[in-house]
């Protein structure tokens, strides 16, 4: 029996994604958002604030980078989320985080978060109270501790954190459940 | 030390969405989507090929739902996502899940999922190769069993899986790490 709870954005998990830029002054920001996905084989769509500092930094210098949080950086992590960069223009300095630039994009990539995609501003989505930023993955880069032995990421090495936005909680990952493309197979060849 | 791997679709991780929506013939269609996203307070964003199934099913009622699937029901979401609607049309039928008609949106309601949200399709958008269906979450019904005490979903009841697309893994919540606007509050107060 289902309960009628009105609109509710239930999607779980989201992603804790570290959006990065630079202000004006050559400084790092980054922000906390959850609200991001692929949306095409090499792109990404953020869906974000026009007035944040950080919208407004991508739209400067049409590049960014998103982070994947991690549980050793929650505290970091979530401070990005609780302060703004246009009332807090330090922020990222306060964090004692440490960036470098990408050597792709015009964006800065911190180094203690342990996987980083660097993207292009390739467009800006607007219709109505619709806003989309759109970037292209030039590159990712990622910590050689969290790859395989094939040379890819590895998912549970990873230590990601989760963010649950019904109960504004954050996780960690559980154990691995199945496989995609092979967990259904038996149904799939039920006759 | 990072390394850099070319363009990889490094957000993780993604949800195991389910989105329904009725064929012409009213029967039912389920597909598998990692893609999705809350755009805004009441609206969600799927990115999905036009070519789907469940995109041209969607366009012709404008309406569908979005589940979270569950552990208990990873085979059958997994071969959501193996069957194609185009090539399966029966393959609702085949899972041998169950679904009512929904009383807000032209689209079938998952019994056996925990939590659906129920959309109108408000808008696509097409832009080059963005592809982007957007929909209004009218209603969020929840099962009783993933309510805490204050009648809200509470995320570590859900069981909800979510994927891996780095190894294409289906994996489970793990335990709580911390509270967002909490976790991050003692920088904010360094000074």
């Amino acid at each position: 029996m289902k309960k009628d709870l009105g609109a509710v954005q239930a999607v779980f998990p989201m992603p804790v994604l570290m959006v990065a830029a630079y202000n004006d002054d050559g400084t790092p920001n980054v922000m906390n958002a959850a609200w991001g996905m692929i949306c095409e084989q090499d792109q990404i769509a953020l869906f974000l604030d026009p007035e944040h500092k950080t919208t407004k930094n991508m739209r400067a210098r049409k590049a960014f980078t998103v982070a994947l949080a991690d549980r050793a950086h929650m505290a970091e992590a979530d401070f990005f989320g609780i302060a703004s960069g246009n009332t807090m223009p330090y922020k990222f300095a306060r964090s004692g985080l440490t960036a470098r630039k990408s050597a792709f994009v015009d964006a800065p990539v911190v180094e203690e978060f342990p996987v980083v995609m660097e993207c292009q501003l390739i467009d800006v989505i607007e219709k109505g109270s619709f806003f989309c930023a759109v970037g292209r993955i030039v590159n990712t880069a990622a910590d050689e501790r969290v790859l395989n032995e094939k040379g890819t990421i590895d998912a549970a090495k990873l230590d990601a954190l989760m963010f649950d936005t019904f109960g504004h909680g954050y996780y960690s990952v559980g154990e691995k459940a199945g496989q995609a493309w092979n967990a259904g197979a038996g149904l799939m060849k039920k006759d």
